[in-house]
């Protein structure tokens, strides 16, 4: 089920460098520390340099600064996390899905499908969904009225796909990701809440990826957007009428309330907070566990994230901060 | 299928104000800087007021402070956004599901359901469920054995309402909830965990909704309770024993320890965390971010999330902080 | 469907020291101000002593120090929430599900079921998915390609093992929870991302519970490990290759980067962060809300959630904090 390639095919069909035998042959990709025989490895964190010294992989992608530290065969490239990715896709390759739709699934009559689609068991397609060409929809989804899935995206398992949503193409959505949920919207009225009606939809672009129980919640009025490119990993909440600008990344466990338009190419760290609202420019990288509260207007790092200390330290520390206050006062 | 209406019907049906052509007639909603002719708009966040100024609306939903700035046909109330939400409901009428029991659903013969409810396909009702009038069970939702869905609640779509529990009149729970799962209740025993037997239920009172992918755990003896009015966005943790008092209002991604008892009306925002055994006054706010780590007796507004700044002048506030420590010392 | 048993018949099962009438009977658990007579209540946490001032139990289990403060019938161990836990297991026995599969499961012929399993409805269990003797798979569950699942686990309902997972015994799964979905792995390519395959697996050792809508992620070429008796909450996510040392217990809203390895016997509180590629010694706690961004070698405990106060001293203490920036430059 794995291909076999030899040190040279690879470096010819990649354009990397080579430092050692051409014929050999690797098969499957291996960790530095785990590394057998037939394995191909890779060094892009330097911390892990001890453990190339030491490796038992048939070869390892390296940048050319690091070739020459390596014991085994070396394949060179730049940017070897890169090439690795590229190589890992060549020696594992995925069988397309089967087309057709199981039986137990639940199709609508009005529901456009391709002949190419994959729906699995227990999938549920409601009416005047449209469905593109080798389009995965895997155990349990369930895809609303009107919904759109373009051509060769994944909805892995147990996706929730809500009406009228537009997905676009080469998408991947993994187990519990739900899209187009309603947003959060309230009137008070006299010390209770009126819900807003939520009539807005989500468009997302081509090649983005959503993490497993992610959520995105359908615009108030205008649509919430996600462009093309963009990555979102597991448990992220997206409120309504967010835009995240294209390949924007963004890490686990982060929360955007409604209307903050994101820039292109940011990167989010885990755990942060971002207020609604805002706007935030192209290149920001905001490190974990950070709360943006005001826009950021600038390219650039941001931060602010309190790193753990002892907890006697620590409560010495919020004490003298409270002090301050005093003193000043 | 949307409803089209005079600005002078709208003005007499919900007693706004009315600065300019009665006979004006409007069919949907939009925002002020993407509405067209016919679209009804509303300024309710002054930050948005130079869009009014460029608005292509028919009308705008104002307070009596903007009349005066609306370029084109004004609606006025003191609450535009109130206002607006209601009549954003008249125009965007949502079918009532048509009763009936999907046949891929599979339901026990011991579950009481009225007449009038909606079960979509493949959900699955248990056996002594008790499923109220016009309730709708959207497709893939699971309700388990001897809970309750009160009269006119929506569970939208993969909502697991789990054994026992009991939930109001006109909720709306969204794609993923859970409700009633084990709270996390574990007793040590010699460097490992024993499991501690969560034997309450949760209680939802009427009028709430529960957003796309929260959790509510069951109590460990006593149920967790929900009460009337309550709203609750995307991924929010509710531990066992917590009790949210009527008409509070929690934004996405807040995790509450178990036992805690949250007052009424307060208003809680994105990512805060909030530990157990305490207890929040009623008309309580707490700013998005923030940690609650002691009970709040007093109404009021209270915070201690750290706004993000440049990651090189945040580096040097965190090593000001632990430099007092030292000085005092 | 309760149990009924004598204080004499528990003290002797379970080793505990009796203050009162051993004929008193008691048949439910009841918390301190809601006991009824026929209950039996606890005492573990001393902030509740006043409830057992007047709590109207038949008995209370309490620690030696508390026994003589007990108005009730007293069942004394010095540690009365285990003694608790083991006395709610013998009065609520839950009834083993019936073995075999609902006719609405989607079974693969190429899995292998022990004869004893129980598959609840809608269930799908994919090709070569391996199923031990007395597992419960409940409604709504995926099971996926070549997952095994140990003898007298439960996967309660909608619960996704994803392809190649393996879940030891006696483990819980809770609703929503995703075991296996691809970890965050991109290749930066000139502004955009490539996709990096993850190709590695998940381990799920033996009594390991997993709180609903948890999320742990496959790892990119080795496996994300969950060792032994690990206990997890709600909505936590793990990243690919995290390791999790026996005995630990999480506590909801976690986030654990990949790579990282944590200890074992490790307590970390509500919505901590943790970021990727660190090392976490055993017996560490970490207090809620804290942001561990460098390797912990030592046991102890750690902080950095900062408490909330008033919103109008928090905004001078940050004032304060930057303005000591200034001061020193």
């Amino acid at each position: 089920m794995h291909g076999e390639f030899s040190l040279g095919e690879l470096a010819v069909r990649f354009g990397l460098g080579l430092n050692g035998d051409a014929d050999l042959r690797v098969s499957r990709v291996a960790t530095l520390s785990h590394a057998a025989s037939g394995s191909l490895s890779f060094l892009a964190n330097p911390r892990y340099r001890k453990q190339m010294a030491v490796t038992r992989a048939t070869a390892v992608l390296v940048g050319p600064e690091h070739a020459a530290d390596c014991p085994v065969a070396a394949l060179i490239d730049p940017n070897p996390y890169l090439a690795y990715a590229r190589i890992a896709d060549l020696l594992y390759p995925r069988d397309p899905p089967a087309a057709g739709i199981h039986p137990s699934a639940v199709v609508s009559g009005s529901a456009r499908l391709a002949a190419s689609v994959s729906i699995g068991p227990l999938a549920v397609i409601e009416d005047d969904v449209d469905i593109g060409e080798r389009v995965f929809v895997g155990p349990g989804c369930v895809v609303q009225r009107g919904a759109q899935v373009g051509a060769d995206s994944h909805l892995m398992s147990r996706v929730n796909v809500c009406a009228g949503v537009r997905i676009g193409r080469r998408c991947i959505l993994h187990a519990g990701a739900v899209v187009g949920a309603d947003g959060f919207g309230f009137a008070p009225d006299a010390g209770s809440w009126v819900k807003v009606p939520q009539v807005g939809s989500v468009q997302i672009g081509d090649d983005v990826e959503i993490g497993a129980n992610t959520t995105i919640d359908r615009g108030a009025i205008d649509d919430t957007v996600i462009e093309q490119g963009v990555k979102l990993d597991n448990q992220i909440q997206v409120g309504h009428n967010v835009t995240i600008g294209a390949h924007t990344a963004i890490a686990g466990c982060v929360g955007i309330s409604g209307s903050t338009t994101i820039g292109r190419r940011c990167m989010i760290g885990g755990g942060v907070g971002i207020a609604g609202h805002l706007t935030i420019a192209d290149d920001v990288v905001v490190t974990g566990c950070s709360l943006v509260s005001a826009s950021i207007r600038q390219a650039g790092s941001y931060s602010s994230g309190m790193p753990a200390v002892e907890t006697r330290l620590w409560r010495r520390m919020v004490a003298h901060l409270r002090r301050l206050d005093s003193k000043e006062r």
